[in-house]
């Protein structure tokens, strides 16, 4: 093996996919030491996107003191890749669920800080800006983040104001013009992975509303909000959000990435696999080495396991996947281009004991992967 | 992949060895459909053994009339390998537990009907016998066996009589002189996983005692039997069996091949090996797979895996295992053989649960494997 390409999802509860591409070099290391391993930890636009792709492509962390869910000034980061040109920003970083500790209220929380980012990440000459989203306090459709770069919300008074999760149903008109020409000029991506609409029984509010902190009433408020917003982004922009996959990720704001960004949502690791330019990343590797914490028939669906089988497919260049489950109808996996899946669950063990050994089971799991390829390719 | 060699010991409590070797055989098959599978389930010398036997090298399946523990007539069984001079003896096979039921009463059970067994192999021209013992329902230190093949026991009023379990204390002398003269002349061996003595807290008797129906003051009593029997031994024949690793085996029957029929005792997989000339059989082979249902610190004390990966390691063929599970401090392993170790369990789920899946486990698992050796030889 003279080239490894390492691009794990995280191991949900137990494993970062930074930790698992360092316990899986290690291996590597041990047993091919004159192997090039290239190492792409994979975030999916929730915490920890930004130091994923700085790790990976290099490039600097910006620290800019913006506002927080609440209005309060706080010191945030994005990141600008050694291009020089492309921006990664997590809204998780200044509208984050953590940083409301116990003052969770989504009727009352703001994308604002995150709109800043973005008017930063412009002014500092970025063309290409990608905003991951999950992870969020929020549910204001992302009305914050539109003010901040210069969009204008009006209530039926005719009222200039900033709308959170609990005045989204007060906007009465929505005027782009005024948003700066810098924000128009550059292109901006949205990472979201979840399919869910902005509004009604699988929407925004009724799904991620409650983890926000808002009970069965302020669910219905919220609600009710987005599709007031949903109606005047309509008429105001001309945009019709209704049923769009994702426009309810992170409060909505993946509804708001599109009305007032002109954002296009896709899946985080195809953002990931364009950014890092992998398939010209893979063209001389012996072996890609992915995984994620469980495979099943959602992972099917394109998250990184098969987004990544899929481009190693069309230049025939195998994929070793490492998991910490796997159902047993992945069988499409194989015809998508995924070699092999193991398991690292050393022990039948249940999940609540394994849990606490992933570390070392999935250290001993590419060990052994890894002395099995050894022995092929010496015979 | 133009030949494998499959030698996996069970699974215990899931997979025989046979069921083993015919998933991983059908997962070979259908990804290397030239390739020449060579199948040897291996058996401790419990029961299946001589269904392995005949599996692996070919042979036929004799059936004997021969006496139950109980003394009564049964029809039993031994094989004769194509060689049609070695046979295949598995005590449990007219000495068994399961042949006992709800009469568990090791005083009182005999090995009769195994020294039967081992008569009638010689007297069809047999020059090697090998003797399996396990799952036992005797406690009869070999005595009943002896009878059947000629050897005399007294008590101490001078009268011949059969030695069971209960009586062993009342054995005075012994007398080989009558023994058949075939029976002097044929090689037997007898194939002995366990390291217990004959008498004593590790002993016969206190420790397989009570899964065969003694209750303490039973244990004490056949206990005593094994002493005196030992004792007589010594007096009469001159062997000092008091401290010989693995003669408490399968109550004292151990002792007793070692005493009447001058056998060696031996690890169940060394008996295996050689009896297939595995030395042989894997010169132009290219993988071995091998598989326990446990890996630990015992597994490195010789049993199958280890004792398999000895042999190929002088030869430099690697070797895959599968296991059920895997304990961390097997890294011995790998410098006595083993090359890579693999296990079945495809969800962290606890045995009680995974137990039931055994068979897709171990099919999904080889399946990968087999799919990993693929990727490599293609590349």
């Amino acid at each position: 093996m003279k080239k490894a390409v390492l691009i794990p999802d995280s191991f949900k509860g137990t494993l970062s996919s930074k930790e698992i591409c360092s316990i899986i070099q290690k291996s590597i290391n041990n047993h091919y030491p004159q192997c090039q391993v290239v190492s792409i930890p994979v975030a999916d636009g929730g915490e920890g996107s930004v130091d994923c792709f700085l790790e990976a492509l290099g490039g600097q962390k910006i620290f800019e003191t913006v506002k927080n869910p609440y209005f309060e000034d706080m010191v945030s980061y994005y990141g600008i890749l050694s291009d020089c040109e492309t921006a990664i920003i997590e809204m998780a970083s200044c509208a984050g669920l953590p940083l409301v500790e116990d003052r969770k209220d989504p009727t009352k929380t703001t994308t604002y800080g995150v709109g800043q980012l973005i008017l930063s990440a412009a002014r500092k000459g970025c063309k290409k800006i990608i905003v991951g989203l999950g992870g969020s306090s929020t549910n204001d459709g992302g009305c914050g983040a539109a003010v901040a770069t210069g969009v204008k919300f009006y209530n039926h008074e005719g009222n200039e104001f900033i709308p959170v999760g609990g005045t989204l149903i007060d906007i009465a008109s929505i005027d782009l013009s005024q948003q700066f020409e810098l924000i128009k000029n550059v292109e901006i991506i949205t990472m979201c992975d979840i399919d869910n609409p902005m509004y009604g029984k699988t929407g925004a509010a009724h799904i991620f509303g409650p983890q926000k902190g808002a009970d069965a009433l302020m669910v219905e408020e919220l609600d009710n909000g987005l599709i007031n917003l949903c109606e005047v982004i309509k008429n105001c922009l001309g945009k019709y959000l209704d049923n769009i996959p994702g426009s309810g990720a992170a409060g909505a704001m993946g509804a708001g990435m599109i009305a007032f960004f002109n954002s296009k949502l896709q899946m985080g690791i195809e953002t990931v696999l364009d950014t890092v330019s992998f398939d010209d990343v893979i063209t001389d590797c012996d072996m890609i080495f992915t995984g994620e914490g469980k495979m099943d028939t959602q992972s099917l669906r394109g998250k990184v396991v098969i987004g990544v089988a899929k481009r190693a497919k069309k230049k025939n260049i195998p994929v070793t996947v490492i998991a910490g489950g796997v159902e047993e109808n992945i069988k499409e996996a194989y015809e998508m281009g995924v070699t092999s899946v193991f398991t690292i669950n050393r022990l039948p063990q249940d999940f609540q004991i394994s849990r606490l050994n992933s570390r070392e089971n999935l250290s001993e799991t590419i060990d052994n992967i890894l002395r099995l390829i050894k022995s092929i390719n010496n015979n």
